[in-house]
């Protein structure tokens, strides 16, 4: 079950990247479960990866490999997250590499790992070696969709977003992909996300713009307050649209950005419909705060609270549960007679207290919606963040608790 | 349910104590909603309150008057939190504590009022108005079980403990009550705890006895990560068993607090043993870390997620989400190398990574156990610390959707 989200009924090529997607055997029947994307020869790549300490082998290689030379190909398991495997994990991890690049006819340090999937599995490297001869084979243009089911593990629904816009009179595509349902709360990028345009974008710029619009899109989502070891996000883009370079803050710059947020807003929100369990897509944006990071822990605060989570799946305009949370968040201060709260266009509190004109029914119809906003007005600056999330179900202590069996 | 919690059979009474619970008419069905604890003339009071910023109008009253004057009553509702009430909830409690000096016979600044139960419903002051002048004539010095179960709210059990024990040949008896169930994350105290000893104890060093004890106690416990707008946690020496007044750090004062720590760990666990939907009752301990934040830190992490919460609800040993918690901790320095993890006995993670001699059947064995001792051993230091938890369940979810309708 999903909040109205509904897999992507096309995506648009983007020229310079090849992809496939096949079943390599680390899953069982044959689910597919490797995906490749090639890129083109110039195209430039960058990417965040999660702050969580326990970082799974492929993300301390791509890391590695992505600093040091320009990738050729992006290879994403699924079915076996390769983390808290210590040693003989990272020696698995340069083997894949090994084999694609063997495969592709490219460097090893030219293959970005990715993996997701169960924490702490020995990663069975001959399922790479059969594999990944025929699947290089299979790499085609128009293969997107394919690919962003193949990097599914308990998401419900294939995410992708595309897009097509003119720059200086050169059409350019945008298309991403993205996978993330469970142990969501990035730091720094989601589970895994993969976006590629044809635009000519100089190298720190485009680290620029991925640092920029994470923050604004996985950054500012969460479904449990859990930062995988696997987190990823990568922005490429190959110039093969023949549209000149950008390389500084112009207006084309931010045409590209627009899209980006766009893209990857799109992506992170369809995290969130699809998490486990989830019955409703909340949005809490907190606005007037002193700074961005304050209005961004309040958001967050609420979002992460269990007991405002269980209210939301109560469709149960419980407000106190709101305020409590907001009055806890680790701010430097907190007016709590300036703050007012809305539950879309409803004032629930005013003046830190019930609001006058606010009946239980108007709040109750507001709650039993699937789409909900909840804006916190603190009063104390000009700084806005909104946070994504879902509500806390049955069915999300149902999913976590059978996860494994 | 609880999780190997029974109500105590026998509270004892504490020299210069005295206690009434009755119905004043907040709950429907003339359920027990009123507490009253009088206190003798001399007895020395010290209290924590909830860091929450939104605290409850009896939170600020109770604080104010605490410092002022040496309290002698402590006037306890249930059924109504009295908080996100505004200026309005604030004189319906200074009115509760003016009716109840009427009927005691004492000043308004010597009464304590603290509330629990729904946030931001008007507290119905009439009910105390009638119901005071009749309760302050039932009090009596072995009522403390009664008093126990009129503080409940969601709570299955009635929580309490007794002690009586020696100092320089005098018998000191310590006994204490507490209520919670969820909203259980205190910061600085606990829903609502009252212990209270014939001990006679100088002001100043028992204002550090319960910061110390609370440390060690409801301060290291998590049902939801959500805090309260409520807690409050009050240790009271009424210095009625003739025994020398304690001032300094001395050997008398080790005995004590050996009693007071015993007492307020006892009552901490038993809110865990009963939160709700718990099936597992959850030491999570840190050891060798560098220091005692840094413990508790990684400790409330563990405790907090709710993937490693639903994996113990599943009884799975699923140790790569507890790796994947300690992996986000917000501490300065984690050598992941070094890391080992224990479930009871058995070691899962031995050098950041599976230990060799680990078995999924000897990891399943502990984890259908009802107790869980969690041990992380970060070989960082010296420093340790436990926080105790509950598991995740499909109850906690029922017992928060459904608690207002």
């Amino acid at each position: 079950m999903t909040v109205n989200l509904k897999a992507p009924d096309k995506l648009l090529p983007v020229k310079g990247v090849r992809l496939a997607a096949g079943a390599s055997g680390i899953k069982k029947n044959r689910s597919t479960d490797l995906v490749l994307i090639e890129l083109s020869e110039n195209a430039t790549c960058s990417a965040v990866f999660t702050q969580n300490r326990f970082r799974a082998a492929a993300v301390v290689i791509a890391e590695k490999n992505i600093s040091a030379v320009s990738p050729r190909l992006l290879m994403i398991n699924s079915g076996n997250a390769n983390a808290g495997t210590g040693e003989s994990g990272y020696e698995n991890a340069q083997k894949t590499c090994a084999y694609a690049a063997n495969a592709l006819g490219c460097l090893q340090s030219e293959v970005l790992p990715f993996s997701t999937g169960v924490i702490g599995e020995r990663l069975p490297v001959d399922c790479f070696k059969t594999s990944l001869p025929v699947l290089t084979q299979e790499l085609e243009a128009d293969a997107w969709l394919t690919a962003a089911e193949g990097i599914m593990t308990t998401d419900t629904v294939a995410k992708g977003y595309s897009k097509q816009f003119e720059l200086d009179g050169v059409t350019i595509t945008l298309t991403g992909i993205a996978k993330g349902s469970g142990m969501i709360k990035p730091n720094m990028a989601t589970m895994l996300g993969y976006i590629a345009t044809d635009a000519n974008i100089q190298k720190d710029l485009l680290d620029e713009c991925i640092q920029s619009a994470v923050e604004l899109s996985f950054n500012s989502i969460t479904v449990d307050g859990d930062t995988s070891t696997n987190d990823s996000c990568v922005l490429i883009a190959t110039g093969e649209s023949g549209a000149a370079e950008i390389s500084v803050k112009d207006s084309r710059y931010d045409s590209f950005m627009a899209v980006l947020n766009e893209a990857m807003q799109y992506l992170a929100q369809a995290i969130i419909r699809d998490a486990e369990g989830a019955t409703k897509f909340v949005e809490v944006r907190v606005v007037n705060a002193e700074s961005y990071a304050d209005a961004k822990e309040v958001a967050y605060t609420v979002a992460h609270s269990p007991l405002v989570k269980t209210a939301l799946f109560a469709s149960d305009p419980n407000w106190g549960r709101i305020l409590a949370a907001v009055g806890r968040a680790e701010i430097s201060s907190l007016d709590i007679n300036n703050l007012a709260i809305y539950l879309d266009d409803i004032c629930i509190v005013r003046n830190g207290g019930r609001d006058e004109s606010y009946t239980e029914e108007a709040g109750q119809a507001v709650m039993s919606r699937s789409e909900i906003l909840i804006t916190i007005d603190l009063s104390a600056g000009l700084s806005n963040a909104s946070v994504w999330t879902s509500d806390l179900s049955y069915d999300y202590v149902k999913i976590n608790a059978e996860y494994r069996t």
